[in-house]
């Protein structure tokens, strides 16, 4: 099952994260090795979790936007290792809690760890890699850095309990959806780009410049997560089509079919979302209804958007392969879709 | 159901928290404002959750530590404040992700956050209060008490994960024990003792002095509830007597009980803690064996012991009221028990 999105455009088909993961290729073996370190514990099954994660794999975006964000401010210390690294860890302890809260069985193809060593743990070891986070920040010692990554930590999780509030609500606007993802999601890309001019010295407008980047190719990446849900590459990134469907959870596309639909069709979507009959026959008709009001082909118009945006706010910054490697992600994440 | 504790001295009796209590007055208001101003959130749930918790009582033992070791060395500012809702936060926090992983029904004779508005919202709103009281911390802006802070934060993680590799186990050694509980409750008490010398500039042997006293006190506390959720007091603080024996929890009266029981008492220990032969009769039975062996009243004088150790940490500091009332807060927490 799954839909083929149309798209008007193709220019964003050969966009690559290879450039940014070559800059930061030397920094980001710190990184992981940081992360092995810091994730142990003579606690057993503290490392075996973190390994499974570290595992289960992922781009590590995050810590490489912290990373590639100093360097293209000429920072030459090692603080940005540990800003990185903490930003991964607080990124791995949202998902251990999500996963939980969402009662997810699988993640990026594999079991979740509640699944493997049950929720419990989930819980404690998402606390004690928020506690090491913290531990690095205060360790680099810069107040603006703690100050923004403490205050992405309290938007995060304000961001989940909102979540919470509009799950299973089809009365949800775009605006609401909007400040979800923008607290669950782009807050920590913002951070993450912003502690790289922090650590650099870098002067107010660079650190607006890079945290505005931050959050709108977050928003895009997560509009383009919600459209990858309901088909295109799902498959290959271990998810199954239609899993924000059954668990009721209204994303974007959604949004836009039952507010563009008839009287008839919102009733479906309520009795899908919030009754819960939401069947393999019924998950054909929302799809159905998705490709009939060009629900996800707008999604990703509206990523679109707010990829534009990312790349405005980089644009004053002074050319370089950095600058150009960020550019290139704002495509390559937009492009996942096609 | 429940036991008599048989006690060999009575000094205790007379203990109060009432000499900190008043010496923490004013301040303790404004933490119990900053407390509601940061709990504060458009997102409706996390004010509602705060408040029930709020509500629900408590001694705020530990923000009163941190407020009284700071007036102690003479602190004139207003850091302390928000250190002390910290701490206050970073203990609530803690609770409701306890909830989660212990699937409690009742604290302190109310229904727990969890049963109430969920798991999902329990772990949430526990992630949002640590991120505030991260936040504060870093207003506050002293690099060592984030630092005291944090790496407490990813002890008591550790210390609850801990926990759940010595539950329903019953070669748990006291040492064992000791380890959970030196890091699920005394390095909170630790930490909240010892920012209070930090804000006000104090030396190192000051610092040291009310870390050492924070540590010994929590464990004493935390002998004495372990002993209490077999008798005493229990049913005045809301919980059932035999909660921990009923969840296979393995505290100091039961590893003492085991330890120095015969094969056959051993052997119901274990169908008793391991397999889950649970019932009232079991219960009956465990208590009979816990005076058998005198492990309640032995668990308080293990408590006594730390006690004393809190006292003699205190002992090199110059006499003043808050000194003698953070003496007299080591005599009311055992003497809860008699």
């Amino acid at each position: 099952m799954g839909v083929v999105i149309p798209l008007d455009e193709k220019k964003n088909q050969a966009a690559s994260v290879k450039p940014l993961q070559d800059l930061t290729k030397a920094d980001m073996e710190r990184v992981n090795q940081l992360i092995l370190a810091k994730a142990g514990s003579h606690v057993e099954m503290i490392p075996e979790i973190a390994r499974h994660l570290i595992a289960s794999g992922g781009k590590r975006l995050r810590p490489m936007l912290t990373l590639a964000a100093a360097q293209m401010c000429g920072y030459a210390g090692d603080h940005h290792i540990k800003l990185a690294t903490s930003v991964e860890f607080m990124h791995t302890a949202t998902l251990l809690h999500d996963d939980v809260v969402d009662e997810s069985d699988m993640r990026r193809g594999s079991s979740t760890a509640r699944i493997i060593w049950g929720n419990q743990a989930s819980v404690l070891v998402g606390d004690f890699l928020l506690g090491q986070a913290f531990k690095m920040m205060v360790e680099v010692g810069s107040l603006d850095a703690l100050d923004v990554l403490s205050s992405a930590a309290a938007v995060i999780a304000e961001g989940e309990v909102l979540q919470l509030s509009v799950a299973k609500n089809m009365e949800t606007t775009e605006d609401d959806y909007l400040a979800v993802i923008r607290a669950k999601t782009a807050a920590l890309f913002a951070a993450a780009a912003e502690v790289g001019p922090i650590v650099a010295g870098s002067d107010k407008a660079t650190r607006k410049a890079l945290s505005s980047y931050g959050t709108n190719l977050g928003l895009a990446f997560q509009l383009v997560d919600d459209v990858l849900d309901y088909g295109g590459k799902a498959a290959d990134l271990g998810k199954n089509v239609g899993d924000d469907f059954r668990e009721g959870k209204v994303t974007l596309p959604i949004v836009l079919s039952y507010r563009r639909g008839t009287e008839d069709e919102r009733a479906f979507w309520r009795s899908a979302i919030e009754t819960g009959e939401n069947n393999d026959v019924a998950l054909e008709k929302a799809l159905g209804l998705m490709t009939k009001y060009n629900a996800l082909s707008d999604t990703i118009a509206r990523a679109n958007h707010y990829g534009d945006m990312a790349r405005d706010a980089l644009a004053p910054m002074p050319e370089s392969p950095h600058k150009a490697a960020l550019l290139e992600v704002i495509d390559f994440c937009i492009s996942r879709v096609t």
